[in-house]
């Protein structure tokens, strides 16, 4: 409470407590009064406090998200997409072009990455592009590319899902439908993937803190829908040598706070194809459950992110790195 | 270029350009190489240039939006919502509850802030929450009931729309169809809103740039829907003393820019119901076209955002002390 | 506490608290266990208990900082410089060249503002450039030409101090010392100017909270010099269109947290002449106590921070405006 | 320029690049007219090119720093303290106390640290502190104290100087001076220590961009001392689940701009404890030429950032887990 707060105040305060069926505990200062209160962390969530008379600021101290945490999950979750799992020591690779743009660049990429061992391909059919000028991809006809790349190489398949309406379409050709930054809080879109059923990559938002993305999250697992990979993909800072901040620093916060694996993708989260396999090894070494790169055939000649895609060379010189400092952190490529 | 690049390098560059039908002018100076490009800029935008060997950086010289530019439309847009104008001199006053509740609260709260002389009314049906667990708003029956209001008072209704499938139906009942800062980069809606041609009150992302932003209405302008009114309500930033940073700022900088015009939210902004007053007026002053605050007969009791919104007597001494302020800026509430 | 607490660590942290003279109230929730503590700040502030097995958050209540908040000294403090008063309803209007470059410019500047009616003259003879090839300002022959544009004039001078062994040197010449934002927290040289006794303009730092702002201030008034005049100046956020982002809400924050009188800086904030007078007049609007304006005779010859400087003619459009919103809101330029 | 730039102004920009020795090359586009300049960065830098009527914005294209970048020194520098070397593939790994609090804590603490194989030994003896009222250090006592550490083990000893006129005692009794986050603009102070000659640790400002960082280590190359380590130690973004957001992609970015060795700080980064092994990991995963970690015989009882310490048992786990992870990488602990 403020320090001019009244008693009459404090007693209204202490009163809805009471109504909503939480306990008060009043605690007097000698600069300020403060209300504990205990209860059912929805109820008091839903509680208006802040708009009280006399109040001064409200403290949550339980965490508002609850099916993605540790206290109910003591234990990693593992995630089975056809045979490839992910989390709990299971490292999950995924690579592949940012967009689906041919059939030749789509199976060549594609037989690239399977031959270097990464686990599945990603590939983008629907694009989010800030632009409405820019190319938005291939959409349906990109699906059946990327179906066809899976019946060539073996590997499950990640691709975005943009709107509530295409999750049908999209999870039909995909084994995992990813949650773009853009659309973390794009609540219709998070609880229709909850019902499809289907393992979610949600990526966190480019200003999402980690609080709101296990809340995302929790939007899926309150839907139904346990298979949840959470991807930390940079975020927006002043610095502008990167394209966004890559914050390595969400692994081991998320790994704290939650059982659900988390992976990282160094080419979005950098933007420039030169800093993607230092933060790969960094991610790797910092406790992550998988990686996201970009690669490309012919990055010069790509329809979207070309900066930011490693060639086939550097891909399978970047494997070559991660394969030992892999095995020296007890996971295996 | 950077300062190793190859001769074969710069060609390959200009080579690239030429191809696309852009003119390319070689400037070598002592430490670097520059290459300046002529052309369309969404052919110029469209092209992979820093993938290729030897650039160091690609810098974009037009501005990457059109139909909501300056450039095109030097006179500021007027929207007309049922006979209310806003922009170009016509001041935008929007006000109402942050949520539809109770049939109550909201034709009180409308009789309210119609009494004080406000444009529109807004209210919350459909809401974005970032939990999982808190009230979604009543949805279709909250339609219905800003419907009743807009019969009670003549105002024209601001809504939120959050889903393609729903923009049908709020644009029976609403007059302008709001898109929600977690949605300024949802393009599938982003398309759709353009398609229905209700005017769209477009918030600005807690993280989105101004070029971003005027992107997103880019979108519907070029979806075919002109009726594009901007709205600054807070980005986010280090400070935690209020729950967003309010922009003013992008007041000027969007004025400068774009003929649309541009509305401010305190209530979202700021977080708090007592430095809304100030920075509804610093809103005013620095040349929005238009507020949007926040009006609950009894915060203390509302299901969301209760310690952002004013109270009845509150609020209208805010509406005393604008109407003069407006005045002497030249303008009338 | 964290949830998997044992009760020998709860027992540790309230014999911690015991021993140290506060007092600690332990409560049991359903999910954890809280502990609160009594006692006076500085002791609780002091306490390491995060590093406590089993503490899951140390939540401070109390604010930090004492001489500068509202409790301590509820009605607003009035700064006197040499008979012009600014705060509590005196608004102090400072202009001038961002550098002092030459004499010419310097008094003709002087006697532009001066004309136009502002309370005090600023003007930077050591400059803190982030370059070290750029110019660093005239130093003390600079500080003599704002003592004669003082004479020619009668404004007081405000210029910025970099460092403790300069304080006096700068003392002697100057009315107010600025603190620049690079070191509002070199707390070296906040001491040393709160014993020098003159007063302060305390700009804040590009990422420095308000509380942080706040504390620095607080090392100025411990030092025992009340005397100190905040300066809003723009923080570092994501955007880009503007150098920084004036942050305005900082002006109800502070009003409503401290008894100090706070000035706001548009030509530093914005970074760009023309968004100044959107951002002076939204200061104002917003309560500021003053503004602080970077006026130069002729900007495109400026030494340093031509592109935020205003013209004469443009210098008196602004003052030209200001004038009667000021009337309105019951303040006197 | 702008659209609307006349021939007049064009011209005049022209005529001033040339005035100033820099050649113009005038390009014509469709929307917009380029002028391309070429000439020495320093006199670049120094025209006021914005303040002109006519231009629409100024794009640099030459970086502003020189002796700091790659350009000027391809190969990677090599710091030698007193017989540790750091850069180049030496690896530098100095641990310690926050703060020197007693001869017994400094002298344990140094002891656990020089057992586990360290470099260098860290130490706060001058505490730049945000509240007036938090414990500011021994000072030179604590100076002493390190001194006699490094007696007893043979460690270097890195510790912070916060003013011009403390160098000379503090490079006394230490073999590195740290300039602090806060000082990183604190430009007569980098200039203080340029001369001083000793090896310099030069943090990263939390609001301070990489290109700005760069910059302060010139103020020191330039001012004679060429022995600069660079030290990322968290920036400052929204998100508040740990103290500051540890950018470690600024490491391949300053391993591609410059040659200075630079180091990474986890503790300060993260602000947690158990976060700091995770973000050590990552740090040389990524490319760090070294490690800076606060250690603390008994964090619990520590009278600064005590959250962020490891105990003696802790680090030791973490220096098992560096050392075959070293390894793999190609460097040597």
């Amino acid at each position: 409470m403020s320090a001019h707060a009244t008693p009459d105040q404090i007693e209204d305060v202490v009163a809805r407590l009471d109504e909503a069926g939480c306990a008060a505990y009043v605690t007097e200062g000698k600069d300020a009064t403060v209300i504990g209160a205990i209860g059912e962390r929805e109820l008091l969530a839903a509680l208006p406090l802040e708009g009280f008379p006399g109040v001064e600021q409200v403290l949550p101290i339980l965490k508002p998200y609850k099916l993605v945490s540790r206290e109910i999950s003591p234990d990693p979750s593992v995630i089975d997409v056809r045979g490839r799992r992910i989390g709990h020591g299971w490292f999950g690779f995924i690579a592949g072009p940012c967009t689906v743009e041919t059939r030749a660049q789509t199976l060549e990429t594609a037989r690239v990455v399977a031959a270097e061992g990464v686990t599945m391909l990603r590939g983008g059919a629907f694009k989010p592009r800030t632009s409405p000028y820019a190319f938005q991809g291939l959409e349906e006809e990109g699906l059946r590319l990327l179906r066809d790349a899976r019946k060539a190489t073996g590997l499950p398949v990640v691709t975005e899902v943009m709107e509530p309406d295409k999750v049908d379409v999209v999870a039909e050709h995909a084994d995992i439908l990813q949650i773009g930054a853009r659309n973390v809080q794009n609540f219709s879109l998070l609880k229709r993937v909850a019902e499809c059923g289907k393992p979610v990559l949600l990526k966190r938002g480019m200003s999402t803190s980690i609080q709101e993305w296990l809340l995302s999250a929790e939007y899926v697992l309150a839907g139904g829908n346990p298979n949840v990979i959470l991807c930390e993909r940079g975020i927006r800072t002043f610095e502008t040598s990167t394209r966004y901040t890559l914050d390595l620093n969400a692994i081991p916060v998320v790994k704290k706070l939650s059982h659900l694996p988390v992976v990282v993708d160094p080419s979005h989260g950098t933007g420039h194809w030169e800093y993607v396999a230092a933060m790969a090894k960094a991610g790797l070494a910092a406790g992550a459950d998988g990686l996201i790169i970009e690669v490309h055939n012919n990055p010069a000649e790509a329809l979207s992110d070309g900066p930011q895609s490693l060639k086939p060379d550097k891909f399978a010189k970047l494997m070559a790195e991660l394969k030992p400092l892999a095995q020296v952190l007890g996971r295996s490529l």
